[in-house]
């Protein structure tokens, strides 16, 4: 679980609550039952409009994932690989297929080497299933997109609803403030789906999918090394690369003990 | 018929109606003659200036087809394409020129392979028509662009038109807040045909503009594949290359039945 | 004369004056010098330190030309540069120095050809033609670019003006709404300015700009082909390579008939 | 001295000096030192934390020779490198050291030829110059549409200061039109510094920095030829291909007064 | 330390603590604690939903360091570089293990040198070093302009909120005043965060961070010639072509003095 995104949310959300209490004006005056059913009843029909059903209906499963789960670690990534190397090593290559593999991805991977298949064909296969992962990841972001621009659109054609309706009854002047409040809710609403929800999530999946292209990158170099009948220790090297040096430093030194034997 | 589009522009429609209603001033309150004939009129005659007549009629046509009409599924046009790959096999090339066909591109494509022309010709050919079909669907997306950007100025321009008529008006204290709700909707206006209509529409119109891309180069590779004589099992794979991998897979159980034999 | 933008901009002018009468308010709460000298006299300042003088007036006639000419169809050049390789062809080459053209551009190509310069002479020599037109087109549409961008914000300088104006004075209740309404006119004109005025035409010179590049193109690849000796039909197959297909079609029938004979 | 960015300034200065007045409040009412304190200090800082001082100055100089300066004109610069050409080939190129010239730059360039170094040492020393220039010059540029940024923000900032300040003391009715009048002022500095000054300046900055530019070519493509002992007409031809064709024009006449004798 | 920095921003919040008080209303009007916990609360929850907790924390080490150092003169990580060339001269490449160096990537580099690595190996580990420093620096770079774009929306939806408590009591003409005042404090709040400190610092780094990335280049470049054997002088030319021609020239003389010998 993220813990980051789930308190970052969650502490946004009670800054705002704590910020409407302090208000004075209670949190019922806050709460517009119609104002919420413009916001997001316009919001779901312009998204409609916008994009198929299932590619929305994605989005809120990717939301969902980014939100409770944290993209594998890359030197997690790289120690299973490592082991399925040096299982292919040791058994033989066909030994990936009984191996005991949870990500669907690395399963497949496994099984086209296991399949023994050609490099190319292996690169090739696991290549495109890239990049409909990355077209997904774009739709999805673009969706996001969309919801930031259009959740204050939709609340400031709330406004222009009700302060039509408000302008149309001046003659009670105790009933302009409330009015004018209500109008202004619509707004309120937009401005927190975009720069509290849309806005801060589209970041961290944009972050969640440069990490999960990553490691797909490292399985591929991986499977190609097992493929190829590399070493696992150069296999091991190699996958490094793709880690930042400070993370790299420790491996360094488990390296140098193969060295001393 | 494309459900998602009529069905989201109708509910976005429905959410402001139903907001109107709510709000209590009444729905007469929102319709201004002048404002609606400010904010069209003014709107009709800039895009008059920024584009010829015949292109600005060709975006209504595009959007209404954009409205009901989804693009040819990737799978069916390859099992037409492959279809007429067999036929090309079984009888001659020239039975392409008698296939009842109702695209007219691919009719096009086919009368193309059946006049026997060299590959290049028939590529450069249709390519050529691909080029022509994106300098349409850019212009016009253009257009929206353009439409997206006018109506919000337009609507501002008749609410200072409004203001100053109100601000003139000052001293019949009743008249102060209808005067400043018409002054108002012509910019509710603006902001309803840019973030109801225009931009969504637009979005929609550039996904469906890369859905026929696909299909136009998905019709090209398969007629280049049957004028080079391919085995149809080999088109189909090719053709399959541009499917995402969920929609291949059951295409390739299919394609295992042909290797039992 | 180019019909669309002159009734675009007439009717969008006529909108705004419609609406100012049914406004109720009079026209001439509409018309104040000071705010017109305000805009017009700033934005005149603020362009005359961006530009040299006479790429300002340059501007200026770029934009009547664009308003009250269409640009010429490229079939029309087609069929003038066919007609000229025709003579040259039956006469000689050094006929096209008598020929009689009216476009300065077609005529300089023409006279090159006949000066019996060589090809890569000639096409330098009109390429850099080609690329001063460029480049004084890109000025135009960046002066234009500027006033869209200054006249809202010269509008917005005049409207802080009058309101400060205003805010000394409220002793006299009487006065604030016309005072009001005057500090709004600046902006209600810098509106207008870019956004019926600028932002239109300068859409409709990028138009221009492209169909003039095309004819040049046409021409120079024209006078090319007659240098070269080809055959004026061949010199027409390329040159209609640069229609869209749909104005081709004709021009292939035509060119059938030479086939039977 | 570059009468274009002197008279437009003064005028532009000017139109809002008379706007002023016209608008009857008085020039002292748009005046308050402290609100220029606000908006000049404030932009003083946050220039300072992000540029170094010494660049800050350097954008000074550059914008007072922007105003006061025009840059050489081309075919003078041509005309000079022509004489230089004309002395190395009577005397020699070691005359060239000897040669009265005020411009550094083609001092430069003249002692680096007269010190009879190697043409590639010659183009890279000089090259070097140039890059410098243009990061000086992207520097200045930078800095300018930073003010042109930060002075509207400063300006709302202020007016924020002055809103509150004026909220507190609503209990005297005849003290909010003057205090709103105040606060209102440093926005009005913001908009007349970003856009009178800055913008407009900037893009007078950027023509110049261009024209400076294509000088600085001539003069190496010049002793560049120079040092190659090339014919002083071929240099002139070289050079005359950077300068527009109707500016080339009379050049050519004077060409053929050789071509006679 | 970088004076520029520090001088900037304790000026520009003198600033609008000057104006504040000239403001007339007191320092107090314009603390209000809720205020301050909106725009800080929810700028907190935002930017931990963006990104991880330690990609921030690095974010505030990255901006103090900004603030209180400068980066290392060329010049001087030049003659530092020169020095060590030298040393390896007279010694031998081995001696610059032993060298006393305070910077860690000149050390790391010194030892890889000294280790005899071949200069691929050398240059690839410390352009690998150079590629996560730039990685890092962007990372810091974009929490800012999150930073400065979510600043002032938390500023307006803390506006939102207290706008429509204020709305609701209308029934207290003496509240209204401070009620709006308190209202407009987090839009003040935001514009502070965003134009004083974001903006500004973010600019700052950028500057920084490019000084640093031309320093590591010196460094490498300089290594890779020292570990090639080559001559000092040698690779003080080289380096210095990294140097603005000005600060190049006093070089040049220094430079002569071992021609003379």
């Amino acid at each position: 679980m993220d813990l980051g995104t789930v308190i970052g949310l969650i502490w946004a959300i009670l800054v705002f609550i704590i910020a409407i209490i302090l208000g004075g004006a209670g949190f019922g005056a806050y709460v517009d039952i119609p104002s919420v059913f413009i916001v997001f009843g316009g919001l779901l029909g312009v998204t409609l409009v916008k994009w198929p059903i299932d590619t929305t209906l994605s989005m809120f499963k990717a939301v969902l994932k980014a939100i409770f789960f944290k993209a594998q670690d890359y030197s997690s990534t790289i120690d299973q690989m490592i082991q399925l190397a040096e299982k292919a090593r040791r058994e033989s290559i066909f030994a990936l297929e009984k191996a005991e593999i949870s990500d669907p991805f690395i399963k497949k991977a496994c099984n086209l080497a296991a399949d023994n298949r050609p490099p190319e064909v292996i690169d090739s296969i696991l290549q495109m299933d890239v990049e409909s992962m990355d077209e997904r990841h774009k739709n999805i972001l673009t969706i996001l997109d969309g919801i930031a621009e259009d959740a204050p659109a939709m609340g400031m054609i709330g406004t222009l609803v009700g302060l039509v309706a408000m302008l149309q009854n001046l003659s009670d002047p105790s009933a302009i403030g409330p009015g004018m409040a209500v109008a202004i809710l619509t707004t309120f609403y937009g401005a927190l789906i975009a720069n509290i929800i849309a806005v801060p999530i589209k970041k961290k999946l944009e972050v969640r999918s440069n990490e999960e292209k990553k490691n797909v990158v490292i399985v591929i170099t991986a499977v190609l090394g097992i493929v190829a009948g590399e070493n696992p220790r150069l296999i091991r090297e190699k996958l490094e690369s793709f880690l930042p040096p400070t993370e790299r430093k420790k491996e360094e030194e488990t390296e140098e003990v193969p060295k001393k034997v």
